[in-house]
């Protein structure tokens, strides 16, 4: 019977498999982009510049891409019972994030924006041109923009997995991952980088964010917040009295290591995010991003140095990515010293959101995804309006008395709350009451990977088991003594 | 006695020293390159064309040299007893790996490819000029592509190591390794890459694989396969009645960490090998290598669960790679729709190929080697000659009704599988039947960490035998209780 | 009374913050720089030049930021009780550190160099312009040299970090830290790279230093050096006859991954110094890196077989990033041959100095730093003297007759010894005899991470408990068998 059903399988993917290319084949003739790139290259100063510009932002791309590895290993704050469920959370992000982007997500953000070849379907509200690259998006300069920006879309998705960790169920999570990156991101996406509404507004030179604080961070963050509050606290981390524990990660050299790697992605998806070479206000924003992101890590090593004594660097880490956060709107508009003082009030922030997620609202999230990324990302929205100095784009705010831009801002700030706070709750609420988003009490306790991944994450091998026999004859000879005396 | 032979191998070592150093002068002395780059660098359009190829392709090539991270951590499969010596593999294929190339690889490689100064010595079979960069090969442009080379050969052994690992003899992979990179790997090079017989084929437009598919990914792959068998299985793998046994990894996280590394260098290794910054193509590239990895990976989740009702991620990660490797060859040369096609059909064809290896030949491949590489290498190969639109290159498959370039790719497959099959072969059971390829079976017992490199790869140091202790007193006092009552 | 003290600081805060915040405002004003880099981009052959060597040296600078997570990665080999302060101290070195290096670091090395615009105010001896960006800094050209110096200057304190990690207070690790960021390389940087009296020694070319053998490893070698002196060897180093132990680490896995990193970093540190696109040598000093680096991990695999029969991993990861240093600062000038030799007499190097610092000067240096980054550093400024060849930028060393640019290299290796040892030894002994700089006898038994920063750094969590459960309770069931039988 089950065989049979295989068989059944397998003819229906050999069709499905034929059907697909010829789809694609028919698709693929309707061709009227660029792909070689020869229209698109000209020995010229124009050529020239245009090659340079696919180097920077393909660079950038790559280094984007990598910064999976960093949210993977921050992982190092879950038990490690949970490891590889919560990596496997940034895998899918990553390879599903991208198929569903270049499915439908890049079309709904980027459709009507009129950016490059293609993207000429679309209004304010939403875009509907570049479904899978087909047609005329088979374009170098189209399809270097979906580069860059499928590897920023798999961010969501991490982000969303810092706070449900060791306790979603895996479907819940694919199914929530792809609404949320279909729907939530996308339309917000194209609402400021897709030339939709919030990009149109008639305030200062319209919603500004340069590199994600609002787009990426604030709506990751609000759903984050949600899907943490949807499936309720992991056992054991409140107590009845109404106080709350630490849970332990099992591994903080990670956390290390991977805020360094998202440091290093950082700094190239913010100054990538200029996506000219010529624009070499590139310097200014790779060294404010340095900036805001180390002062978030000094003012929290204070700060927790000065409540406890002890100097808290995993805390640390998280200032470092909260000041990240929080300068990646500002980060082009900015001046250096500004860059400073909006790391370091991210690095505080994201130490007071902590306290009121927890403590108030009684919300666990595991990493403080919702604080680095949902507070810090919001912050950084405002931030733009409030230290933007006119030197670039045109972009003034408060501290050069224009008050325009920070209205604008603040429309953004509200629109990303109302819009991912809305759309989250109704995403996670509504699959909790059908589907089911949490695992059974006994998979919780046993730890998520063996039962959902089939293995831990740290198999208990020879040489492990071995080295804690060896200390165990050690001390049945000495419980044998013990016994005998 | 001991300390005489140290001091007159001192004393041999400054004679050696001394004499090195005058040879390199002297040949140095015979200069027509151009090491200071000013001749190769003009005030103008192409100057400046020039410079920027120099930045393209060296930052492609210290990304590419950071992949072998990637490979070290997919070590996570092996048993903690073996991984500093599987990750030894890794390092020797970098370090002694480059030496090789240094010394003769790249002579045997490009020599008279004629593509920059010095490499114009050789024929379609074998190339030599070039050794050591000396003389006319002192120039920038020339050592701009041995860099570039350089960093891409060191795989080849890593490729191997996986295979090889938990079982083989230290002096046996060097050996080993010393011959596949001067023999396997630089003569197939040569034959593709070094404008050699295949690259001038009188089919299509002769073969072509873009970025090692069959260069360094297949010939690898069969190498390793002809290791892997001529070595026999590790103890335990496979039971009397036939059956096989799974012998877990020891870290999955570092399998998954891996994988990101591996990503992340394969993009700018694909999109590196362009080699010209006016290439635009290059973000097609990119994006048909991030596709066609996801792909495979999604499949592998979407197959291992279908299969078993677990989501197996550290088989979804040998999808990526499947996948990666299969687009490798033809990713300058498809839309990204195929890119997909084929990278969903690259990791089924992982997860076949692992079958086939260990159900089928009875052969041990700890860590999917054969599989992700050789079998996928092959494919990419082909996968050129079906999937080429023609838009690029002038590169034409199967799906624009064109055949030619299809069987000179078909020619390219077969010589890869006869010759490093053949040579593979006689390699591994060479030095089987002579000085012998694997370790005692205490050794494999005990781990090849401790006796080949005299420590284990996570000596048990004290925090971690005081938490052991920590356990063992409570239940110790537990079994006192139990004895007592 | 502690709430009131909470709040009176709180207010503090604020008061601070907007007295910050208007200074900076004021300061702001005083424009001359090209913050939005319109004036310093001109649409012609010169500006596309421009935009290209900022991709060039951003791309290098990011590169250089993630060597940090190979320094803290090196800490596999400390024990795991200490990982998390050696990382602490890492993460310090890279966070505080460029917050100083804005503060006053970068205006003590570059001011009067009049590399870039607000840097002129200086002398020979020190530089005082460009504190904190602001003002005529607020340039474009600027900040992309501070961005690349500023994750340089992270470098000093991970050097240090391995010499006296496992031992050392948090504060003083801080202090010594500033002291040595602000004095000894701000001022040694100065004298060589901010065109101080080093650069304009009227001899060969006066010193050069192209990639910081000396200005970043001899520095940080040596203060190194006397931090591990005058804090003592750890506990259980040093045996009462005289004799020393091998104090093992905790994941040498780490090391290996770490290595890789640290290369990935060297090659885009060393071909970024270049710091101009057209600039074609960058092929030729990305290849010397990497061969000195292989070299150097070759031959110490060799020398520790022929030592002891064992092919000893972790000192070959030593070995390579001792060709990396000693290749930093003559990378530019040399030929491939040259770098091969420099890189195999630099792991010989790293080999001896290890055996003189441990067995003769009975200093305990747990990562080697002294011996891979001083030793290594102050070969690396003698080797230029020798084996420059005079094919880039005029400089000629002994190979080709030339004892002058021998003479200036030589001034520079003794100004090393005698500036940073005499710094470093006054501030770490006299911090030694002020505040304290060794942790108590107590805590360095227990472990640094628990008693300074409140954690360990692998958390015994629930997974890992159970494993040892696991085998306990096994053993407890043979236990009483035993007991009974």
């Amino acid at each position: 019977m089950q065989n049979m059903c295989r068989i059944k399988m397998s003819r229906f993917g050999l069709v499905l498999f034929c059907s697909v290319t010829m789809f694609f084949l028919w698709a693929n003739c309707v061709q009227a982009g660029d792909p070689s790139g020869a229209f698109t290259f000209t020995q010229s100063f124009e050529g020239l510049s245009t090659s340079g510009n696919f180097v920077w932002i393909l660079v950038a791309a790559f280094l984007i891409l990598f910064m999976q590895a960093g949210f993977m290993l921050l992982g190092g704050l879950v038990r490690s019972k949970n490891m590889l469920s919560y990596m496997a959370h940034c895998f899918m992000a990553t390879t599903a994030g991208v198929f569903i982007f270049w499915l439908f997500g890049f079309a709904f953000m980027f459709g009507g924006s009129h950016l490059a070849s293609g993207l000429d379907k679309g209004n304010p509200f939403i875009g509907y041109g570049g479904f899978m690259l087909l047609g005329d998006t088979y374009d170098v300069k189209t399809i270097l923009l979906f580069t860059f920006m499928a590897v920023v879309a798999t961010f969501i998705g991490s982000i969303i997995a810092g706070a449900v960790a060791e306790r979603i169920k895996f479907s819940a999570f694919l199914i929530a991952g792809l609404l949320v990156y279909t729907f939530a991101y996308s339309f917000y996406g194209h609402w400021i980088w897709g030339e939709g509404w919030l990009a149109k507004l008639k305030l200062g030179v319209g919603v500004k964010d340069f590199a994600g604080s609002g787009v990426v961070h604030a709506i990751g963050g609000i759903c984050a917040f949600m899907g943490a509050w949807a499936l309720g606290p992991r056992i054991g981390k409140f107590n009845k009295d109404g106080s709350s524990n630490h849970i332990h990660g099992h591994n903080i050299a990670y956390v290390l290591i991977g805020t360094v790697v998202l440091a290093f992605g950082w700094l190239a998806y913010d100054a990538g995010s200029t996506l000219a070479i010529s624009e070499l206000r590139s310097s200014i924003i790779a060294a404010n991003t340095l900036l805001a992101g180390i002062s978030g890590a000094v003012i929290v090593v204070l700060y927790t140095y000065w409540k406890s004594r002890k100097a808290d660097i995993a805390e640390a880490c998280n200032g470092a990515l909260g000041g990240f956060v929080a300068v990646s709107a500002p980060c082009a508009f900015i001046a250096p010293w500004a860059a400073v003082i909006i790391g370091l009030v991210g690095g505080l922030l994201m130490c007071g959101s902590v306290w009121l997620v927890e403590r108030k609202f009684r919300v666990d999230d595991p990493l403080g995804a919702v604080s680095v990324h949902g507070a810090n990302g919001l912050w950084g929205l405002l931030a733009v309006g409030i230290f933007a100095d006119g030197s670039y784009g045109g972009v003034s705010g408060l501290i050069v008395g224009s008050g325009q831009q920070f209205l604008a801002q603040l429309i953004a700030f509200a629109t990303a709350i109302v819009w991912a706070g809305g759309l989250g709750f109704v995403i996670f609420f509504g699959l909790k009451h059908t589907i089911g988003i949490r695992v059974s009490e006994a998979e919780e306790l046993d730890g998520l990977d063996m039962h959902i991944h089939g293995t831990q994450c740290y198999p208990a091998d020879g040489r492990y088991m071995e080295d804690i026999d060896a200390v165990m004859r050690k001390h049945i000879r000495l419980g044998e003594l013990v016994n005998q005396g």
